[in-house]
């Protein structure tokens, strides 16, 4: 008889593991649960959505279940929660949302890809109607609907995803606040690199609260009306909640299923829990960062999607591994891109390295080019050898995507001096003869003769 | 008395050296040499000038001499070609261009940055008025100034000037045509990659003869006048030639120096050519291609630029190395960025390596997110440890400039594996979940495994 694989949670890991496990062995019988309507969609794009440019929450679907069946011959059934395992039944239990019904599904192997939720502060008024999260397709279609034109948005905390609907909902000419508890928004960069897009936010109309930690969100009769700082309330008709992520472990932790260090599903490099039979991926699981060794549960949806093949094809029979994340992200912002990889010189510091940096700005492409804008590099690094740890790109248009040479570099575990000297491509309309990340590690360098 | 340091030549390579050695040393006296008119100009920049995009040719200037001795404290004596280096009495004979006057300058240190030249094909009719070559400002001036609207332009050689010279002139509304030899333009990618870039410029008016080897260029009264092949002769105002590049060692062979396999100027990984206190570095010097290991001399700015920094850092006492390069670059062919670094497969085959490729067509940002094109990728490989030899992109907007993370993976040794594991930066408006990079080393690996 085939195998059967149940797969917990149907985006990017789960979707991943069960098409890679499924191509390697067809006679694989994989059945996908998913406890919200949708699989498979794209949560990077909803504030594309929201925005308005993205026409359709459609367009963010990659696969419906009926097309998942056709296609690769994988099933998914949507609202259903799977609430326990069984290992020495190899079961699962499960509840059927709409109904409550429970029912046992049995299991060979076992996928867990339950991603991961936006944290709940203490707050209160978080009940009120208008009052939202936003780390699901059904969030972003009901503040789509929310959201008319006019609406005054308070959105609490300034992280990834208060930015990213900060810029959805600002470009679609909303009047959008950002209550931000610490001096700077966007702890994911350095103080330096966070006032640059401050000012991006500010100059298109955002305005911005820092060093403004929200107590209460307050209403009438439960629908919300506004934030409360200090002695004064900010009237706003929505309230977005962007305090952090925490990863879905509870079926685990339910199940006897240990977590690592950093609060996710604790794996090997092959994604196996400690639970025989049992593999976990995603942003549900712990992974190690490439840089400080350190356990971390990543919310990257590339990182999750490298884990579910990993898995996938650990599931099919192979030995594959997953090496690691660096905490790799980019942000559009208005016109700016923003982008980090490895530790903030921060989180360098924090962690007890002897970490300098080197800032520049440079150009994107050729001054006498048109169309040239200025590109922000800092480097992370070392003493005294010089080992890239990090580094942030802020500029415009596509420039923040050259993070990724960088991402290359520190998974190499180049210094300054190498990267100072790769032959990086070069034109006019392309960039400079000497690269902005380049000339930061010529700035390092000069930095780490000092020392 | 301050060491006296001689820098035969004014551009990437001479300037970067003076500039590097200065800062470190400033106590030393440096004068820069060169033949024309003009030191420290973008080559590269040209096209964007003869196609109007860039408005004036000082625009490409960096320094002129003046303001490079005031800025910088270094000389710079243009109009005046290096002769012979007289290494017994560490002395270079100089002739003044305009005057023929001899004349020799001491030095304690020499470096020789002499650059590269347009190969001369064996071809009649290259003497005739308006046929051109294009590596020097005066060139781009004279063209500029001889190419008027409506003029017809046949351009000889397909390769990597030539094709900015199409896109520039092309951009100006000229009528262009194409001569190349071989069956496919750009021999610097594969064949399946340059029919894109074909396609690209025959769509953008420019009209190609392939498989077309140039015998004579026909003229009357010593004037240019069209482009015989076969029994054929197309008639046209102007001529390109573009057949390829010599680094120019007359004078280091003149001295006594030694040339290496590749043609270029022998060094070590210093720049230290053979004769004592004698350096070389840029187009004219040989280096290292750092997958293959073999000598090769590079026709980058950014090679060259390197490399004076390393011989710059030399000169003023320390002890700094030039790993190698890549032969990586990039080039904007109409609405087309196109790059590569590594090997083609073509030349990995012929270098025998057992070499496959994959290649994949993906996008450059979300396929919901506006403004999304296709991004082309090839990637080169060894078998059957997957290690990369080289990669190709043919992309829309910057997309090309990608290939400077395959860059830092062919520097770093990555295999196909280590590639598709990377933590590359993903959100919508920049990419996709699966780097296109990332799809072709996954293709790849797929490749790998029917071995």
């Amino acid at each position: 008889m085939a195998k059967r694989v149940l797969v917990v949670g149907g985006n990017a890991a789960g979707m991943t593991a069960a098409s890679r496990a499924k191509r390697l062995q067809p006679e694989l019988d994989i059945t996908i649960l998913e406890a919200g309507p949708f699989i498979s969609y794209s949560i990077c794009g909803l504030p594309y959505y929201i925005a308005g440019m993205v026409e359709r929450h459609e367009d963010l679907l990659t696969f419906t279940p009926e097309k998942l069946e056709s296609e690769r011959g994988i099933k998914a059934l949507t609202g259903v929660r799977a609430e326990e395992v069984r290992p020495g039944r190899r079961s699962l239990l499960c509840t059927e949302v709409e109904t409550n019904r429970e029912f046992e599904l049995d299991y060979d192997l076992l996928i867990l890809s339950t991603g991961y939720r936006p944290r709940v502060p203490s707050m209160e008024g978080l009940e009120l109607e208008g009052v939202w999260t936003v780390s699901r397709l059904e969030d972003g279609i009901r503040i789509q609907e929310a959201a008319g034109f006019g609406s005054r948005v308070a959105i609490v905390g300034g992280g990834y995803v208060g930015l990213m609907m900060a810029h959805g909902l600002g470009r679609r000419g909303l009047e959008v606040t950002v209550f931000e508890r610490n001096r700077h928004l966007f702890g994911q960069v350095d103080e330096d690199m966070a006032e640059v897009i401050e000012e991006e936010l500010r100059s298109n109309g955002v305005r911005l609260m820092l060093d403004a930690p929200v107590r209460r969100l307050v209403g009438r009769n439960g629908v919300f009306e506004g934030v409360e700082m200090g002695r004064e309330t900010y009237p706003a008709d929505l309230a977005l909640i962007d305090v952090g992520i925490v990863p879905n472990t509870e079926l685990a932790e339910r199940s006897g299923i240990g977590l690592g260090l950093s609060g996710g599903i604790q794996v090997d490099g092959r994604g196996q829990t400690a639970l025989p039979a049992v593999y976990a991926a995603g942003n549900c699981a712990e992974t190690r960062h490439l840089v400080s060794g350190r356990p971390i549960f990543s919310a990257l949806g590339t990182t999750a999607a490298q884990q579910g093949r990993v898995v996938g094809e650990n599931v099919a029979g192979r030995r594959s591994f997953f090496p690691g994340s660096l905490e790799t992200s980019i942000e559009k912002v208005f016109s700016l891109g923003v982008s980090r990889t490895g530790l903030t010189l921060r989180q360098a510091l924090d962690q007890g390295f002897e970490a300098s940096c080197a800032q520049v700005t440079g150009r994107e492409r050729a001054g006498y080019y048109p169309d040239c804008g200025p590109m922000r590099v800092k480097l992370i690094f070392e003493r005294p050898n010089g080992r890239l740890l990090g580094g942030q790109i802020v500029a415009g248009h596509s420039a923040a995507k050259r993070i990724d040479t960088l991402v290359a570099a520190l998974t190499a575990g180049m210094t300054l001096r190498d990267l100072s000297q790769l032959n990086l491509a070069y034109a006019p309309p392309f960039g400079t003869l000497w690269d902005p990340l380049q000339i930061a590690a010529n700035v390092g360098r000069r930095e780490l003769e000092r020392w």
